[in-house]
């Protein structure tokens, strides 16, 4: 197992306590890495509606998916095998049924349809459409919004998890590495791409690497004025910039990191924003410490950048460290204005201060651990613009 | 460019169709498959909210989302800048703040709000809390389920998307034979996934691969009783049975393929359930033609394997080509009973009869082209169980 029963039980009590607050008696979990987190489940079946019903009067959560993926579940949970139900085929991808009619169906054939049911508003694997069969299937229900409402139980990692992120990490540095190390001219992009790939889920030899939640993103040339292309199979020419950024994976906890590399010789602006950026990243990882809001994280950036002349309009970085595709981020704080949350020991972000300019950019991130008196970062790698074959 | 102005103006074209058809005036699409098809808008940004949006009497669609990936859409559509509209970054991942307030006020502001609103229902990328914001943005609007209502037009593939798709299964036969080829007693099976990924993105020599849908899934041992686990760092012992699943990928057209590989000697059980699959396989690809429905393909398969008395609960294929994580699904046609869909040229189809029984299985598939008096197998592998090391 990859964690032990008694932490799975550690999530349960406080996913319940946070169901108190709100007054929620029945969780309907569909988030897979919330299901992830507080039954074991994992395999590559959120492509289909699957569920964790979490009852307030309950010991154990109960798993509900496609028939075909409970053997699945048999094999990774912790749960008892009556707590695994699976609902027949002919719900998937059908125009007539729908997997929220099977889920309605079981929630009053168990008399929990009259309590207080949360569901995951805002997920990608609860749609409008889910909703609107829960509710005409169980028209006397109350639905509380519980978006992020295990998320949040998440932000904090235990010793386990963080350790899980180290391991990342290693991996990460590593398929950065073999990423830079690649990169010239002449070379395809799709082909950097393949063995940052390899790198990634080969892991290493004591541990192998898990699938990272976003594939690895490779902007060069012109395209590094954004962040989220992915490749192509042309060759890289002199003076082209490439942002690479990726994550190591391990056990689906992830330390995502990004550098810019610069084929050749690189244009001043390029060398000024780079400058600017790893001043602006060096500055936050110094005042980084417990007791201190996120948005001031934020204004040490700010203010740093200023000084040159800087400004970026996006988010600094968020949590992170649980998750399936299509993202690595837990979605519940960000570094940015306005974001109050106060930093504690073994919360862990990524500090990501990308700067994207009409035909150019720059980015250098750092997945960090809150420690008890100031911040380390996971991977440990120079910052600067890594220049490849400077003329 | 990846189509031609005049294949994404056709495709446009058809999609308006069928929004008339369902008295549709304004089309959301949040489907990354459909945005892509339309508007060729490729980047993995597909985790935050972003939009097409197809007006029945303008001539472009408008592409809406996250400030810096509006760079991303000018660089990969045909769209007029103009058409390109970016929301600010405090709209992501904020708990007061929705995109979907956004892309109101943006509906209001162009006087659409009136209009007859077609959404994607059952969408990954649109959540119940989606709809939840735009209906309390646009209270006197009208919202029609425009689910999959693209995905239908994507139903009949045209000539440059058969050749992405053969290119596709040039990678997947590449990508199978070097899993086979490395899958033994002793070795990881991450080593195996890795090898698979740097094949599947490093492509041939001609062309790189794109990423596919979906990672590989190698179950392996009792594991084999299910489809959807990925890998783990363990090694592989004599006796092992191994599942390969994968698709190769080529510009977002998928080609997927599944063999079953045996180290050392197999099972009497598992060479009786091989045989039964391939020959039931083999039956449904010597029927398949243009003019059949769906539903008959997958009652020559029932026949085929009840004769040994094999049952197959789930269905047997359904229709693939685009799309994006977490599926290479089409989710408009599946080979099963009461699908009624009569086949046509240029269907493409997953044709994947595995069985799942308690504590092993088989799988083999095979991604199909229908043709004009039959069909083609896009790859080209033997069927039949795969012996390693066969003592």
């Amino acid at each position: 197992m990859t964690f032990s029963t008694l932490e799975y039980k550690e999530r349960i009590r406080k996913t319940k306590e946070r169901m108190m607050e709100k007054g929620i008696e029945v969780l309907l979990i569909t988030d897979p890495g919330n299901i992830y987190y507080l039954s074991g489940y994992n395999g590559w079946s959120f492509y289909v509606h699957q569920m964790l019903i979490l009852i307030i009067d309950e010991d154990q959560p109960m798993w509900i998916g496609r028939e075909m993926d409970a053997n699945a579940a048999k094999v990774t949970t912790w749960l008892y095998r009556d707590n695994i139900i699976p609902y027949p085929d002919d719900y998937v991808h059908s125009e007539t049924k729908h997997p929220m009619d099977f889920v309605a169906g079981f929630l009053k054939e168990i008399g929990q349809e009259n309590r207080s049911i949360g569901v995951e508003m805002e997920n990608y694997y609860f749609t409008a459409k889910c909703l609107e069969r829960l509710k005409k299937a169980m028209p006397n229900s109350v639905f509380k919004d519980a978006t992020l409402l295990v998320n949040w139980v998440r932000l904090i990692k235990s010793d386990t998890e963080i350790e899980y992120m180290k391991r990342a990490a290693v991996i990460a540095e590593k398929a950065m590495k073999a990423g830079i190390e690649m990169i010239n001219e002449g070379v395809r992009e799709c082909d950097v791409a393949a063995k940052i790939f390899h790198t990634q889920i080969s892991g290493t030899e004591e541990f192998g690497g898990d699938y990272p939640s976003i594939v690895p993103l490779l902007p060069s040339g012109e395209k590094t004025s954004t962040p989220h292309l992915t490749w192509t199979d042309e060759r890289y020419k002199d003076g082209d910039a490439v942002i690479l950024e990726l994550a190591g994976c391990y056990k689906r906890y992830h330390a995502p990191l990004a550098r810019t590399v610069q084929i050749g010789k690189p244009s001043e602006k390029l060398k000024t924003l780079a400058s600017v950026a790893v001043e602006g990243i060096n500055a936050c990882l110094d005042m980084i410490a417990p007791g201190i809001a996120c948005e001031e994280i934020e204004e040490t950036w700010r203010k740093t950048i200023a000084k040159s002349g800087f400004v970026k309009e996006s988010r600094l970085g968020y949590s992170m460290g649980l998750n399936y595709p299509p993202d690595w981020g837990e979605h519940t704080v960000s570094i940015r204005k306005g974001d109050k949350t106060i930093l504690k020991p073994n919360m862990t972000f990524h500090l990501i201060p990308g700067l994207w300019l009409d035909n150019y950019g720059f980015e250098v991130s750092e997945s960090i651990r809150i420690t008890e008196n100031g911040c380390e970062t996971l991977a440990s790698m120079p910052r600067d613009l890594i220049l490849k074959e400077y003329v």
